[in-house]
């Protein structure tokens, strides 16, 4: 993937979702399978001076928001999430690194012929949190796509 | 409970969890059963102009852990989140309005003894937010107290 993608995504999620400009999210790199959001610690951190829940889930859920975004690659439909479940494992100390991985082809490819056919897609999104290599957090999102 | 129960816990909060300033968390009541936090749609909103689910989520995972933070009264206490589970029935479409209900008197009781025998307790509370007259997000957290 080219820079501009990131650098696209990243504007595109500062200017219509302004919490994630507060968060400090950043688009660390995409492959076309693995999206990496990071936000750093500062902005982020709990009463405890870890990484705080809510920041955890919101970075979590964007991960996955973004990916879908990016596999649909079509600027007019809508996103949203309709459920998630979220483990929190182990504290975060240091920059959260987020990372949602794209589903097998097959399950990629039926999503988006649903898309195209009904005008409307689920699609369940698996994102970690790894810090000081292990997975601190565990999350699930549902999101569905809409013409 | 008077004023400034509700204007102590706001500081904390936005003294503790800077994301809480940037989202503009308020504490509206308690009456030592029911704790409302808000947040102003604006800095919370998302590409389609509704509250972004990551504010949804944080708001909710603030609105338990504070309830647990009122009912334990024990400012030496830690509390964390473990594992929380949200659904996004309908979008939220102005001031975001959580709120999270004690859970009966046997349940707080059984916690709070455990709280003080072992030094560490779990409860599961629920937090709901409506707008226009209707439940729009269901968030169960079950939350980690410890000495």
């Amino acid at each position: 993937m080219t820079p501009n993608i990131l650098r696209e995504t990243e504007e595109f999620l500062h200017e219509q979702i302004p919490l994630t400009r507060a968060m400090g999210v950043q688009v660390e790199s995409y492959d076309g399978q693995t999206l990496v959001l990071t936000a750093p610690l500062e902005p982020n951190h709990n009463h405890l001076g870890t990484a705080f829940g809510g920041s955890l889930s919101a970075i979590a859920t964007l991960t996955g928001y973004s990916l879908l975004w990016l596999l649909l690659g079509d600027r007019e439909s809508h996103i949203v999430i309709r459920e998630s479940s979220i483990r929190y494992r182990h504290p975060v100390r240091s920059t959260i690194r987020a990372q949602c991985q794209s589903p097998n082809e097959d399950t990629v490819s039926a999503f988006k012929t649903q898309f195209r056919q009904v005008g409307k897609a689920r699609l369940k999104l698996q994102v970690f949190i790894k810090n000081e290599q292990r997975i601190c957090v565990e999350f699930e999102g549902e999101f569905v796509a809409l013409k």
